[in-house]
């Protein structure tokens, strides 16, 4: 296999898109090879300008992608589309819909899109997200695009993986203190205010201006853009608007800064996961389930998780 | 501490409410003397019904979760509140605009509201969750809610604590494929359509019984409720509506069974937070650091994790 993980990594870099699939899937699995395929693939990693795209259901993101990708494409950019859905265990996978849209897309060499399911392991996610950027970062793509609902901790987890956040809002989320409570306002590079032909556009521009305003600490100020990407307007000075700030990133130190925390972050995460793929086996599997199965439970949980760490601890 | 420890823990059984808002504090914090309550205080629970709130932004959990504990009141229960608002690090708070609609009920020695942001470590929120729930279960509280926003996984982790889940939309948030796509569907043992004065309802009730319908693989399946909550118009159908539900996981084994469910996930939450405490020493942090500022990296963070865990790893 030591021979295998070499090959796939030298069509990686060749960017071969099989390999990139077959890697993509080893690291959705949490397959030892990808830990190998990645420590390889590292040094050939941090070339590729890394977008997050995120906002409420409904926004209007995968559209967005899309006709971004179109433009990048006319540019020649190489173009990697992460997208994370969050996924019903009750259908079995992730809801394709939206990727549907962009099937136009998947149809072009320059294009790789991944859809990857949100269901499970909430910690890990982040991490196979920002691993499956470094493998399109390793076979050239030159731009990778997170896209995800942002709602919850995890999609603000993996909007902070990316170089410019773009928040996307249309004047039918009403609130803007829901976008406050989801934490998008503080996050957003690039603010996208979609479908600003409907009625209330001016209105919400407004007060989203006056929200950003507020993040006076910050020397960025993010410009709220209009669109209406299914009809494509706008979306032009919505690129210039990310290359705008990839301009101020490069010009401070800022872009270093974000991207020294995204990997203290990612190997936090590493380790965790580490440590607890070690820790759980078979017998203290059962020792839990006899536990769990115990009617009257001598030990309080939190005894009995005392009792299975107690060696542990004292040699970490 | 010892004797404090010891205190806190007999006003908590005797119902002291400081005690109680206290001990939460305490595991916000995340200290050590929360866990030693805890374990004393575990035999004194699971006598508390818990019943999880969800739903989009907006759809009106806050208003429902007012009028059903006015009814609970009425009944002579005692009701805590634990709402997990997700958090603006740039706010620096949870927006409490929604805690503020309930302050009638905050005059009630009967009723205790907690709020609990959601900002930082992912990870830790619905573990304390369940711990502020074990607290107001040894206090003697008959019905404990919480209150989610229900659209990232630490919200559904949140709603998973929950022995009934009741999962609320409005007509407006349009299409339920957003509802699927988030997880509420499949999570649901009680469907609220709330606001069904307004047009769309009739089609979208039809909409929501057919995708619940779907789920014929578990023997129980959830009626469509109709509230007005503002109005307070449909609230005790629902309250009867969960009674149903409670009814039907004691006659089953099925209580049981996501009690003990429950119970194991938080073991595996305790032991990764203590973990996790123990590694991280200002040795270690140093090291990390010291990695995270070099201009040209030798190892990558895959070697760089696994020499920090070198040692630790052949010993768990």
């Amino acid at each position: 296999m030591k021979k295998t993980v070499e090959n796939l990594g030298a069509q990686i870099l060749k960017g071969d898109r099989l390999a990139v699939a077959r890697v993509m899937t080893l690291i959705e699995n949490d397959d030892d090879h990808a830990f190998e395929l990645l420590n390889i693939l590292f040094p050939h990693t941090g070339t590729a300008y890394r977008l997050g795209i995120t906002g409420p259901p409904g926004a209007g993101k995968s559209t967005l992608t899309s006709h971004l990708t179109k433009i990048l494409r006319n540019d020649k950019c190489r173009v990697g589309i992460i997208a994370v859905d969050p996924t019903s265990p009750f259908t079995g996978g992730a809801i394709l819909g939206d990727r549907i849209r962009m099937n136009d897309l998947t149809l072009d060499q320059g294009v790789f899109i991944r859809s990857v399911a949100s269901r499970g392991s909430s910690g890990g996610l982040a991490r196979q997200a920002n691993e499956m950027a470094d493998i399109l970062d390793a076979a050239g793509y030159d731009i990778i695009i997170f896209e995800t609902v942002g709602v919850g901790q995890v999609e603000l987890d993996v909007a902070a993986a990316a170089d410019t956040t773009m928040v996307l809002m249309v004047p039918e989320s009403g609130d803007i203190i829901q976008g406050l409570k989801a934490g998008l306002m503080e996050i957003a590079d690039v603010f996208v205010l979609n479908k600003s032909d409907r009625p209330g556009a001016e209105r919400m521009k407004m007060d989203i201006e006056y929200v950003l305003h507020l993040r006076d600490a910050d020397p960025w100020s993010p410009k709220v853009m209009e669109t209406i990407a299914h009809q494509a307007a706008g979306i032009t000075e919505v690129w210039k608007e990310v290359q705008r700030h990839q301009t101020y990133l490069l010009s401070t130190d800022n872009l270093k800064r974000k991207r020294e925390q995204r990997l203290k972050i990612r190997i936090e995460r590493i380790i965790r996961d580490k440590i607890e793929k070690q820790f759980w086996t078979v017998r203290r599997r059962e020792i839990l389930q006899a536990y769990l199965k115990e009617e009257k439970k001598e030990l309080s949980p939190y005894r009995l998780s005392e009792e299975m760490l107690s060696k542990i601890l004292s040699d970490i």
